[in-house]
């Protein structure tokens, strides 16, 4: 077959997906691979080890795409039955893979095991097909190039599947794939924005998109714009994409803290890691997420000192030297926002001095401090989502911001963390002191 | 339509899958959801935010199932054509849902802000269909019973999705189930085990499995195994379940923390509260991730008091008085284990230390601390992995005990914490002072 590859379909077989007992992380990871290559997955199937509705899937699947890649089902057992599927539909048989049997065989002889019969079943695969090797496991793939369709058939298990894929057929699609351009694509990472708002204010240039496109979506508390192109090298590329990120920029660029795929956390952790700065926390109602996240980063202990969780007015007392009298019931929210105490533990004043007392505490250069209500219940009379987020830097007085945020509980938490950090890196940035 | 339902299909609509920018963690949850109704899953599908392919997907999934569960594409934006597409195939409109606008509307009213108008799209629902309310976010699912098949919608994001199939979607299932008698499920939920070491023990009960049914699965750093039978009503479902209930006790019961669906975090946190109890922390590997897994339960601030997340060792010196000498570089990883110092940050006597201090300063009954090498690079010598937990109760001292995880950095803080709440599980439950 000469035919060039555009477009691809996955079908993954296997009845614990249909069960829920796991999820097709195969199906994510060979549709960004494939992206990358340039080809345009359609359509994701998952059917059971059932050899009428594979057929099926395949069937409809070659209708649609150029390339159908097939994962799951090449094991040992009378259950796997994709290959044997799969061959027919090819209009193929299945013979063994002398390489792959003898590397089975190996691997029996030498632990001195005996080998049961249906073990080399692993080793078939289809006639006429180019055999994928399998580097981490028993089961080989096959890559065939048909006339009705191109087909790449894997084995399930991801730690098989990826090394498989990416060693074996890639390099076989690369010479299957058109003569075009390669894509070049930019990530712009958002923060303080939500995704609606943000769409709002792109709109036109998402319904008149053409070349270059771009995608904005949402991940947990942050928005991410995808601008992609196709064209000979990076400096054309370059080029090409540059009028529509300076659009981008002028329209949104206050809340763009990225154009790498990083999360806001790690943006932080790098530019405090350049001024050779340190930060510190005081997290009440976020409750030691903020911490988590930012020591999510790989190397974040030479920017990150630490962070009081100060779950109970006692410990804001003792640790952080908040005045008993700041935290005593307040008689209302408004009083939150007043000159005179008490303020309560929810309010500036209080998020103030957490952040004041963290940056002296742990001697950090700066210190954020969140304090508020996450749910479900409010908390001293301020509804689920009101948070006050605090800066300080250390030996200076703090500034604090008022937040009004939705979701659950742990969806409150994770905004609150997001916007305390997008309130230093503005800070650190642009040198303003607010969101 | 008074048709029972018996079979099901899941179509995912979102080019964000297609791209591999998330996985479909929907289909597996709705997956195992739907098995516990007694439903059989025919098909998982993901398809783009393209009308014609997600009709063509409606189409096909008719003709092979009773019930199309579809997910995502319900946002305010222009992408989101989900809901209008599947009206369409049902031979509906869409409507407004008077309950869900006054919903969105009061929200940006009270926070004083102005809506944009393509958040009104979030409240239509299908005509003649049941709505689904949201309540963790804005869009509001349907459910419709037609002719050919019934279809429920539902919104994209897992945090939003979950609680309105379980709350509502679930309830409206259940009254078009076929006349069977109801499946009854326990879940027992382990932690301190891999899913593959319980599942070897278990290994003859999950393949000779009938009337009871057994499964196992691997949540994030604990397992879970469902065992499920039809019955009459409770008392005959609990004579049925009581003899492999039995079984699976005696053989991993050592590792069982709770005969309902909850986290561990959770459980400890119940255990606290009955004894009026209160816990802190002192985290350095970890990073904040036990006190956030423990303030995400609702009300948690009875139980904890707080954490010092101790990252650097200036901290641990300060403010958790860990003598310096301690903390010195020690010649080498073994020095962690013996009576001498140093014994370096990751070690027995540290993390003893953390969690005696932490226990003394937030005045709390008890104290865990972590301390250890996340990954990816080792510390101190120890490998990524290496993890040193501590107990103490107030006033005595603290054992520490050594763990040697797997995993990426995430997962390496993640199983720690778990590991940590169970030492504390069972020295709560069984009295016993190891894990």
């Amino acid at each position: 077959m000469n035919k060039t590859l555009e477009s691809a379909e996955i079908i993954a077989v296997g009845t614990e997906l249909l069960l829920g007992q796991i999820a097709n992380t195969n199906a994510q990871y060979l549709s960004t691979e494939l992206a990358g290559l340039g080809l345009n997955v359609f359509r994701h199937t998952a059917v059971g080890d059932n050899p009428a509705r594979i057929r099926e899937a395949l069937e409809a699947a070659a209708e649609r795409a150029d390339l159908l890649i097939v994962t799951g089902g090449l094991g040992p057992t009378q259950d796997d039955v994709t290959r044997e599927v799969t061959a027919e539909f090819l209009g193929e048989t299945v013979e063994m893979d002398a390489a792959g049997l003898e590397k089975i065989e190996a691997f029996f002889r030498e632990r001195g095991l005996t080998m049961a019969e249906s073990n080399r079943r692993q080793a078939l695969t289809i006639r006429r097909s180019d055999t994928l090797p399998n580097d981490t496991g028993m089961a080989v793939g096959s890559a065939y190039a048909g006339e009705r369709c191109a087909l790449i058939l894997l084995p399930g298990p991801p730690r098989e599947l990826r090394p498989m894929f990416a060693r074996y057929a890639v390099p076989w699609l690369r010479q299957r794939l058109p003569d075009m351009q390669p894509l070049y694509s930019r990530m712009l990472r958002f923060a303080g924005i939500g995704e609606s708002s943000l769409e709002k204010q792109l709109l036109d240039l998402i319904e008149g998109q053409q070349d270059p496109t771009l995608a904005p979506y949402a991940k947990e508390g942050e928005v991410t714009v995808r601008v992609t192109t196709r064209a000979a090298n990076e400096q054309e590329a370059e080029e090409k994409l540059a009028p529509l990120l300076r659009e981008i920029r002028k329209r949104v660029g206050d809340h763009l803290y990225a154009e790498t795929d990083i999360p806001l956390e790690q943006a932080v952790a790098e530019l405090l890691l350049a001024r050779g700065e340190r930060l510190a926390a005081a997290e009440s109602c976020t409750g030691g997420k903020l911490s988590d996240l930012l020591t999510g980063v790989p190397g974040s202990s030479s920017v990150f000192a630490g962070s009081v969780v100060c779950y109970t007015n006692a410990v804001k007392q003792r640790l952080l030297q908040v005045p008993a009298d700041w935290l005593e019931p307040a008689p209302g929210p408004e009083q939150a926002d007043t000159a005179e105490p008490p303020y309560g533990a929810v309010s500036a004043r209080t998020a103030e001095r957490l952040a004041e007392q963290a940056a002296a505490l742990m001697e950090a250069d700066w210190a954020l401090a969140l304090t508020g209500a996450a749910g479900p219940d409010p908390a001293e009379g301020h509804p689920p989502g009101t948070v006050y987020i605090a800066l300080a830097r250390r030996g200076e007085r703090a500034s604090a911001q008022k937040l009004l945020l939705t979701g659950d509980r742990d969806m409150i938490k994770l905004k609150a963390c997001k916007h305390a950090l997008f309130f230093l890196w503005k800070r650190l940035v642009k040198g303003v002191n607010s969101l």
